[in-house]
């Protein structure tokens, strides 16, 4: 019987990728264009309070080449929430000028293959996971304003001779952990959030990464692919990359 | 020669994703807008009352991320009440703004692999199984009006050195066994309804899960993983997450 | 050296799936309505010409779900017609109010699999199968008028330890032969019409199944699922069910 | 060190498909629709000229399903003629009335698997193949005016066990040789035009074949199936048929 | 463990492939047609400004079949440029009468399978490969002026029995080394940029070659294909290929 992974949970993810419709967009008034442009900041200054009050958090990137314009990627307590922003979004005036490109659900995620063994095998009584500091930063993370984001939905594999679920938890674990110190080996140039999506959407896992030097993350995923969980066991949907956008830069891009 | 499963079959299902289009959805007046969203009530309470006869059920739920913005699923007595129902919703006002976005056709579905082996090789002659009421409880199910709903479709593999079909009947009701025991451990959390869709649709069952807490669908969805017989046999469609939508969430949901 | 499988071959088919663009036809007046659904009408009794005429066959039907709101069945002498008839469609006033979503071309066949080996083998001059009444019935069939249609493509895989395209010829004979004997157990509740389209679609074959009871699509499949041809040789395509559209219910369909 | 396969190009290909926008089609004046239906007419016959010169050929056919219809097979000396006569189409009337599902660029092609292998050993100087009357005719082809076309492009398989280009010169010459052994037994009855697109298009060959009766199109290829060369080593992408168009058939079609 | 691969890391890298929507595009009357040729012409000199002053290259060309009309390739010291100018393209008048089809983003790449073994070795200290005029000729390259381009993108397979990333690193050397040796073979007739994407898009790797015969393409790739790296290994996305464009050209293709 193999032994399943454990995890702990954290706040609900939604990213939502969105193409411009230029040629509308163009036709409108000046007008009307800074409006809808107002509103999308306040909409976003109110996504911030979240921030602020550390009950959720979010990221804006625009995205380059054709597959999107922007991502806006939300972290939040409920999957309710999501959906609510998700609705709020799609009522302001800049939404009639853009087009759904490609979105994920998920929930931030930690799993045992890299918690301390010795904490399990001790006799003393287990600490509630989510009351350690160190696990509620990474469940409830805040996101950073780094120059870019990377964004990629991935599985294990269940294939014949590569089957991850049929492996012993002890190889799982220290398949996690060789791959782990990879990951380690950018730390404080790279921030690696990990979303869990079974149930949720089409992948198992949403990997968002974020980097003030974008090269950092084609090194880090071409290191980790050499790693034999990646080399053997890795399934990999698109991949999306982008540049952080604040108010400045959201005004001169969408200004024709 | 293998042995084929057998099937006790219940009612049709009509699971229908759509989107709504928004930009049109704000052009109309208002008064539309009402008249539209009343009009689409009257059409849920008029299922409803298949509900409260017990000659169907159904369940409406808003999807989180972008591959839909709400879906309807349906079930009744024969395919063609489905069709009707389906032609009856496009015929409403408020099928105009929206874009069908994905469907499922299936028929609520129990096997034989999890039948008592007693009952089949006791010498007392059969019960019909559709005259035993807690075998009509799961065919002719009741869909709870829980919070979250999830969908996905999935087929079993057939390939070499995994191929279902080819297993002897002991083994693959074995095996469902064990998963099924999994899913016993959510006893009261989530409700699950299998549907066959073999000659209905692209899969081969519809697996539609009910919780009040979302993130049981992904931790009895992960634990099952691990299990034979979803890490050995089977491919999975796409995910649908969604929320409960009374009227009074359904009305805040299309004001704008 | 692999012996290649012989056919003889019926009347070509085209099977044309569309769903309505509701929103278009709702926009129009009653009386243009009324005069499309007239038109339709006439079209199918042309087609109908046809079937009584033994030239040709055809059936129509609507498709539950949203991959089509009805389908179109045509069989006929020469591809030729096929594309006249589908033109002629295209000019109807009906067809600026549909969207056409899956089509597939075949033409019937039969297989020398199932034929008797003894007349393979005897000395006696071999009769022309063409001139057998009980072959022309299946190369030129008459669509029967029954409550539920179902068609789906389907090819023979060619994998490594799998290729039903490098087994003998007598192996292949030997496998469709039990594949042959479940079909027959449904004899009188589903008619099968297996035709060919290499060379003229995208799969190998597509198959068209009728029944009274919707059900017993599912059943046959199923079963046939755990026979080794299926179980291991078959890759199938979509899957589309319907109900059978006579002119009162195309009318009811389409008045809004 | 695996011998890679040579070959001798001919003309530069180009396949389109395109399917009418009826709706629009209709919209139109009846004068309108002559003109440009006048127009495309010289735009063939300017096509005909090259066939005439025998600088180029075309064929024309319209196409049976939904994937088209019609396809224009263009052969010409250069890459950039192609390009040219595809953007002069674009400007033509009636391609505002049609819009593109397929195209596929490609190059007559021979390769050295069907060349004799007596004249590679042989002492006397080689003869420049492209003066050879016989390898002119096949590299630059006049397109028969029969009555049906059928295209597909295929792959050559790269999978461990059944790896095209990891095989020995000497064995895929065999296979080939054995292969066009059944293309010869339709000789007279099926023209095959083989077209390399390596680097070109997303497959590694086009087949257009040419026929006066359409079921020799599925005799042929399901014949070659059961042949090695395609039963282990064969990958087809989409399979498109059609009925010659004439300018009277053509004006036919296009009259609403 | 597995050494990972190196790389070197020049210019970022966009792709953008775009189709006219030719019926807008009439449309308009000939002064709007004429001043939007004029603002891309501009654009375009703008982009060569940095092919002068070296921060950057691009290059445009047409393209053959329907998957796009044009393709503009631009290389830029950030990502944040490209993203930049790609907005800057979709403000421009002629955008509003094209269809964005297909992207890539990526950087130009080298990695160390090529680099010389002796140097690696040596006890001298290591130079900084940035300052080698070699390496910054391939990292920063001027794009030629070549009449033909061909773009498609690639990843090296992960599977059993064919995982490149499970290879020693001297074994992937030693092909790397075998590949480069078929390329050389072509030096001078076809120029090779190859940029990396993990991370940044779909694939591995795009590939982009410049040629004055576009038969070169062909033959380079085809014989590439019979080399182990390639018939083993690799996994090819779309092939697009095209024909210079200068200012007369575009003038040209745009008059309508």
């Amino acid at each position: 019987m193999i032994e399943a992974a454990q995890t702990l949970d954290g706040w609900y993810v939604l990213h939502e990728f969105r193409s411009m419709d230029w040629a509308s967009w163009k036709l409108v008034s000046e007008k009307e264009r800074t409006e809808a442009v107002e509103e999308l900041i306040q909409y976003l200054e109110k996504l911030n309070e979240a921030d602020v009050a550390k009950t959720g958090s979010h990221a804006f990137y625009s995205i380059v080449g054709q597959k999107a314009d922007f991502v806006l990627m939300t972290l939040r307590e409920t999957m309710e929430e999501l959906n609510e922003l998700e609705t709020e979004f799609n009522k302001l005036a800049i939404a009639d000028f853009t087009v759904p490109t490609y979105s994920y659900v998920s929930v931030v995620e930690l799993s045992n293959y890299l918690a301390s063994k010795k904490n399990e095998d001790s006799d003393a009584p287990a600490e509630d996971p989510y009351q350690n500091p160190h696990v509620r930063a990474r469940l409830y993370p805040e996101l950073p304003r780094w120059n870019h984001i990377c964004f990629y939905p991935m599985d294990k594999r269940r294939q014949k001779g590569a089957n991850w679920y049929m492996l012993d938890m002890d190889e799982r674990r220290e398949m996690m952990r060789s791959h782990g110190m990879i990951g380690r080996g950018y730390a404080g140039r790279v921030k690696q959030i990990i979303s869990g999506s079974i149930g949720f959407d089409d992948h198992e896992w949403g990997v968002t990464l974020f980097a003030n030097d974008v090269l950092e993350f084609k090194k880090l995923i071409y290191e980790m692919r050499f790693d034999e969980v990646s080399a053997r066991y890795a399934e990999f949907g698109e991949f999306f990359v982008g540049n952080i956008l604040d108010n400045e830069k959201l005004v001169k891009m969408l200004s024709v």
